[in-house]
């Protein structure tokens, strides 16, 4: 088929020509004396990216779910109770892997469309008076609906119940791409992954902790090796890992944090704001609606809710087989009802515009009853009028 | 700045990544026994692209530019006369170069927006009795203006008027992308570039040569090594080249003719006829008109007019500053009336919408009145009526 | 520093440029209905390169030492007992992960040099009449001594006690370079990485499993999410993955198979016998010793023994500043009395020539008294002789 | 085949993975505002490189044959009379290309294993008292013979014979590679190409003109256009090109120019006398000579003369075929007597080793009676005793 894919899941996403052509890179012995100043700046730079200057960041040869399993298995042991809310397939997900390790999970339903309801988590917490709650897990942004919840708040809530509990954030989907603030938020165990705003292949969980959680690495009772927090702590302090790393991931990600931090962080973030923002200016001019609740959308990832008799599977395959166009599917219970548009990474207005013609194409040949271009028109006059 | 460059110049092309991958080889000996397992089946099959059986074909480690002399200095001599019909930059140039080489160069002016005028062409060969006449040029498609000239009526006007000259055809922004058909044309010299429809970085020029022009080798007077026929013959039939040959550039040319062939020339030209024919529709629903008169429109680039009022430097640096989307502009007498979307190469649907996107608001931000959304509605409505 | 570096560790190898530009894609969609086009047969091409027809290959986005993991999370409980001798590094940080992850490890010490003492293990087996031992762990290639235990002796062994035990064997240094046969051996868990014979970067586990230890899975309890097999069984069997993978390694691995298919098993092992007994015809001429014992010395990694009074870092370290060579360093116990050459992977007679002159460059400056060019002429003059 | 090829052919020569890496760039727009950008401090950086301040660089895309034809037909006329000596293939093509393009060509015949004889230069102009002689042609480096002609010394006879006449030299082989310095020689036209010291693909013609040549294009009365110095005058001054540029050739020569200075020239010119030097330490420990004699052996080829009963394309078929290594061939009168190893480019001491251990074996496997090892062993003591 000619011409390129359209890659607008959440993720992977769009590896640009200039982080492809960092991994082109030769082989090289990571137990050489200069592998270190590869290394080193990295895990420090990314210390920039979390926006942490007490914790610490890693880089583990795995993916995002490892991500989870380390901070779980490195902070907890088996039996411990832990508070989550299950708004999303994501969050879905990281209850069950809780529940598989032997978790006590503590697990309250969420309108999947809303984020995690702070109020309630600050009710419950305050219950909660003998400790027994060792970890609140919350997902910055759950990728099956398009919500961001607000860490800040989220924090407020601990706080004002005074609940020592630690705080583990789920950012795979926002890390480098919405704003994250780890020690601002008082945020113990943050996981990101490679695939996402890092704009890299999968391959990599990308994780920061705390020096709270770091030290609960000495009671944590979960046997565990290859996720070890501490086997990474005892290499890394050398500039070492312990494990033969990929050498062209490390080359890339180094060339990703130069443009992210070339660009500017706060840049980064207004341009993922902007180019949300005019995916939500057409899904409004498409007279359809977001899965995400009002004020809640997240900058990464549009669900969009298809009309009651239609089925957004038809719309997902249909973009992929006529248009080249791959987006991202609804999720268990919103699977048929919502299409997701992915807009995360390296994304400019013409690659949005191009694939939210292709939205509409899928939209009108599933008999969704659109007007033919005015998604497009009311983003493009969006990115107008904020043109810089 | 985030996010790729969006290239819609008629050259060079966007080159697909398999292409990119197939360039990234290791050098080797030019002179290896093994090499012409490389270049003759190259010059085989790039008989099937141009449509020749008893023509041979060349590639030359320059441009197209270069062609065009290699066509001259090696079938003529200085002093011969040739024709040739000014409609365009492309033909303004070629016949630049004919003066510049010293022919006899009878050049008559053509509107801008129209194509080789066969008629006058029959009549004026009719006059030429005694055949002063040595070769008719002929730009199958004007890149400056995006006007496509029916070759097979030229060689009709040509076999009616009885003449023998031969006839060159500029193939630049055609050959691979737009239908061409050497024998059946009775082409003398076809010349073409790698970096449109071939879909390769510039650097080669790739060329047919009719057995009767090979013939005139023999007799042309012109002094020239690098860019002699005879020397590529001679090398060629060995399987050799000349010079040294770029070993990257070779691959990727068997990559792209491995990508032309699997697709099907017929599915080529009907692709881009159609994704010319949406460009066609929103240049149509903007209320605006293509340089291009009545039925002469190039599948591989549109010069669009924008109002007498306006200027379209505007629009052209405006989407590549705001946009980062690169587009032709008007060269010398059509300079600020028009601008050009190149559509040629390695393109589908959604880059394209996305381009056209673009273009409406380099337009808006221009001043020029179009409806937002209503070019890409418009093409978007034809592409999804023919989409297969 | 001009010129490339030499690297000759047993691990990253060289990644050919085939493989590199294979890995040149961009990124897609692994929900899509053509991922499993991609997957399927790369998991089914690899029981070719493990000799298995009744077991079943895996793919996990990490490292080798996942790969342990992976065996003994998935097929063992706490507790358990397995045996394991102890010859090397590589078997000391099996045995090790085994005690860090609670199962009852009897460790037997074996001199380094040697490989695993297939007679005391069928004696130790025999007096094992209520079968508490669970498996039997053997590390194939020992990649820090340089020798290979023959598997097919040690399933001999069992088979000699009629002990039910698994058999688990480490094969990251030599699936894909040295004979391997897991069915014909009853390999329940052969564990091997994407970065030696594979000859990707790091960043992948290839595994295989027998059905009985797949069966196993239904029993252990060991807490697991990311490294679950059954996750991945589950996922496998329509062509997903149970977590976003990393699209260059998949391809990487596509192409990795069909040149090691191309080539051939049988020759893939014959010419890395060959290149690595031209080294140690090499280590001959130089007077100096392997660490592996007669008849034992591994086909992918040479470990030779400096003289008593000299330094093997400086050697190392002198060959990596001075000439850009990369060599291995002893472990543990071995440090400082060898240096490892690397000899697995794309590799062939001239480059490791090359490397041998590195290493006497590196060994005269190091006050090692060899005969300068010694080493080099017996190899060339054993791969003259052997050449086809 | 496994491994890769190991190319010692004077050309093309490795083009390191950091300038590969620096090509897989997108295409862009040679017409946009930025593109000046690149262009033009690469223009100014290749002065460095010629060492030239007075005179103007010029990259063609074409090849060094190209620009031999540049120099001739831009400063001088047909009939122009031109001296030339003839001590190789190149000087001979060169001669040949004069003669073809019209020139009253002055060739005299020296020995292939010499260089220019000055002496008779010199006696040759002052003869020439009222300057019928427009040119003189030398070249630098014969790759052929792998004899360096020294410049300075060429200069000197023009001067000491008060004669007018350009200087043309080819520096194909040398420039970048070995000490080149144009405005201190006087050079009128330097012709380079880039894939020799640049370490690029073949596709660049890349030259240096010096003022006065420059003014010699508005006499010269060769009919030109492609080739033509003008048009990359008037297009260069504002940063464009006269054609397409091939945009990953461009972005390789950034990289290359960047790599070049930061080794510095000076060091780079060490290098290759350093690792040549081994080669002919080797040489001489075959009992073999070089077709160079002495004083005069190029840093860049060595020619080895085979024993008189043997034939070199032997040996060099055998290289392929065999053991992948690709050596240079003996060209017309000097076929089978020699064969040549490149030892240019981005290379270093062992690359350099393994592949004088393929010459040897080569040339045992072809009956060249040499002990095995000798060549290697002198080559790597000198390396040893000369490293930093």
């Amino acid at each position: 088929m000619a011409g390129r894919n359209h890659l607008y899941v959440p993720g992977p996403t769009n590896v640009p020509i200039e982080i492809m052509s960092a991994m082109n890179v030769a082989m090289e012995d990571h137990r050489s004396p200069t592998f270190p100043n590869l290394l080193t700046p990295i895990l420090q730079d990314l210390k920039k990216v979390f926006k942490t200057e007490t914790g610490q960041c890693f880089y583990f040869p795995a993916t995002g779910t490892a991500g989870w399993e380390v901070a779980i298995t490195n902070t907890l042991s088996p039996g411990d109770k832990v508070i989550i809310y299950r708004y999303g397939q994501v969050s879905h997900l990281w209850a069950q892997m809780c529940k598989r390790l032997g978790l006590d999970v503590e697990m309250y339903e969420q309108t999947w469309g809303l984020g995690l309801p702070v109020d309630k988590l600050e009710a419950r917490l305050k219950e909660d008076t003998n400790h027994q709650i060792k970890a609140v897990l919350a997902t910055h942004n759950e990728t099956a609906t398009g919500v961001t919840t607000n860490i800040g708040l989220v924090r407020k809530a601990m706080d004002a119940a005074q609940h020592p509990a630690m705080l583990f954030v789920d950012g795979v989907s926002s890390v480098a791409s919405i704003d994250f603030r780890m020690d601002e938020w008082g945020v113990d165990a943050a996981i990101s992954g490679s695939q996402k705003g890092f704009m890299l292949p999968a391959g990599a969980a990308i994780l920061a902790f705390s020096q709270k959680a770091l030290k609960a690495t000495e009671t944590a009772k979960y046997p565990r090796c290859f996720l070890d927090l501490t086997d990474q702590m005892n290499n890394n302090k050398d500039g070492s890992t312990p494990y033969t790393p990929s050498i062209p991931m490390l080359y890339g990600l180094r060339k990703a944090l130069d443009l992210l931090l070339a660009e500017g962080l706060e840049n980064v973030y207004a341009r993922h704001f902007r180019l949300a923002e005019g995916v939500r200016k057409a899904v409004a001019a498409w007279g359809l609606t977001t899965c995400a609740q009002e004020g809640l959308a997240s900058n990464t990832v549009t669900a969009v809710v298809v009309p009651a008799d239609k089925d957004a599977r038809h719309v997902i395959s249909h973009a992929y087989k006529k248009y080249n166009l791959s987006l991202g599917g609804g999720l268990t219970e919103l699977a048929g009802k919502v299409f997701r548009i992915g807009h995360l990474g390296d994304l400019n207005e013409i690659s949005l515009l191009g694939a939210l013609a292709g939205v509409e194409m899928a939209m009108l040949d599933s008999g969704i009853a659109i007007t033919p271009g005015s998604g497009v028109a009311a983003a493009l006059e969006y990115y107008r009028s904020t043109a810089q």
